[in-house]
């Protein structure tokens, strides 16, 4: 999967992923209105129009992109209903041929890791039959728990053939309060980074590994550093737009060979109609709107790597 | 909340909580056969095992006990009809005025932290009307994204007179490869209660905060320490019996009003028909087994207390 990751990046020329994380204050109004008429004001209804909206997106954007990254929070906010509706966009997502980043960011003790390793990655027996659940590409996972939390997803990904996004170090303001904390000298995250270097030998593609690592767009000197710490890790950048990061802070995340990182935006692409610069393709057509933004994306990230390389 | 669960310890004398955490291989055969003659061998067919075997233990134990904590991850593993049974299990608990801890170990940045603490305590806004998701009275949550990330659960808890457990020094084998990293010569999990103890401030109950603590059975030793880092939050302690935590080495985890800490088993409860110990009882009796082993296990460690308070 790192592998089609990796073509899917080479042929499209976007390092970049779309975070599928619809609060229903960004589903313009005419479609919370199709959904409501329908389901009336319950979760149905909630989940009806952030499917919808993510289905919009998503016919306007895939030709584009290699990658989507739905955060299941925004799914499971609305209860098993919700919960539906991110079943049926992962599934969208890969009947068109996108590869799918279940920001679900699980993590456990062994036995509990495995079960929620096989829920998103694998397949669960059930008497003689096996049946996958939710069925991401790849999963981000919290690393607080240590290796054997984090081992039984790799375990469920070599046989599957998928792959991990450890948090390393988050993008927002506080990540540092634990995150930054000097352990002989040195942050705890390059600490985690270098796990999760060390986790990825274990299950290795051509070129990177399977196992690769959070790291946000917020934070460039800490990315450079850890570029280095795990020279084989894909990493994924979330913080990109709405949060402050742009394509030239964002360079280091970048091997030699400009691969190693994709790039998260959310709400700047599924939002983007929204956003004075995208104010004229109007509510209506949102999905046109995203389509700009996730050019306008690429071509800032790229212009970026071709000045840098 | 915490109140109630306090009061509830109070009068049942059992500072203890059922770790509902049904693998298949847990559900006798009679309760699996049922359900596959019902619904097949498909994802639905293991949510209704599941749910009929919870449903029994919960009838058998229920008076004795003040709490459960059904582990979301197991529901989880059979994608979303895992999670209707896992949404029908923490209502029917709720019906038995039992206090629901979900183990769900969520936990994200900001506005993501916010849909998280709405779908499993909140109630989510939909047009003019609002939902809850699934509802549970406390839940856990993971804490190495920093401040940002657990604040968002502490509003909800607010408005919704809810708790937390925060993960601070988890029960597993490799718990201490970033827990225990020694931060200016202490470790990281020591700053982790220190901040508990700072959340729990900020919405406190009559004698304890709402905001307590996830310290692992199998960490004697650290519980001591963090008992008095954290005087006023509850802590959660999984590990007891299946993974080797007794009694006798749990008193610490408590204060001197023989309060301040409940005490989770999940295997050795659930399962307690596959022990020795229990097996007079037959497969079919599991529920009574359940009940045995329940009593025991408030023997076993009122026992503890009595000797040490």
């Amino acid at each position: 999967m790192i592998n089609k990751l990796i073509a899917k990046i080479q042929k499209t020329k976007a390092p970049i992923v779309v975070g599928l994380d619809p609060m229903l204050s960004y589903v313009p109004k005419h479609v919370q209105q199709k959904a409501f008429a329908e389901y009336g004001e319950t979760l149905e209804g909630a989940a009806e129009a952030i499917w919808q909206f993510n289905k919009e997106i998503i016919d306007k954007t895939y030709d584009l992109i290699p990658a989507v990254k739905p955060q299941i929070a925004m799914y499971e906010q609305f209860g098993v209903e919700g919960l539906l509706a991110y079943k049926k966009t992962v599934e969208y997502c890969k009947s068109k041929d996108l590869i799918v980043i279940g920001d679900v960011k699980r993590g456990d003790i062994g036995s509990t890791s495995a079960a929620y390793a096989v829920g998103h990655l694998g397949k669960v027996q059930v008497g003689s039959k096996s049946y996958a659940g939710f069925d991401e590409d790849f999963a981000t996972v919290n690393p607080y728990l240590g290796s054997d939390g984090v081992k039984p997803f790799i375990d469920v990904c070599k046989e599957e053939n998928k792959g991990l996004f450890i948090l390393v170090k988050t993008s927002n303001p506080s990540s540092g309060e634990f995150q930054d904390q000097l352990i002989e000298g040195r942050p705890l995250y390059e600490l985690v980074g270098e796990k999760v270097a060390q986790w990825g030998e274990e299950h290795c593609g051509d070129s990177y590994s399977y196992i690769g690592a959070v790291v946000g767009a917020t934070y460039p000197e800490q990315g450079k550093v850890l570029r280095k710490i795990m020279p084989r890790s894909y990493i994924l950048v979330p913080g990109y737009g709405a949060q402050g990061g742009r394509g030239k802070d964002l360079v280091h995340f970048f091997n030699e060979d400009g691969l190693g990182a994709i790039v998260n935006s959310s709400r700047g692409i599924i939002a983007a109609y929204r956003q004075e610069a995208y104010a004229r393709f109007g509510e209506e057509h949102f999905g046109e709107a995203s389509r700009a933004a996730v050019e306008d994306m690429i071509a800032d990230i790229q212009g970026a790597l071709t000045q840098a390389l």
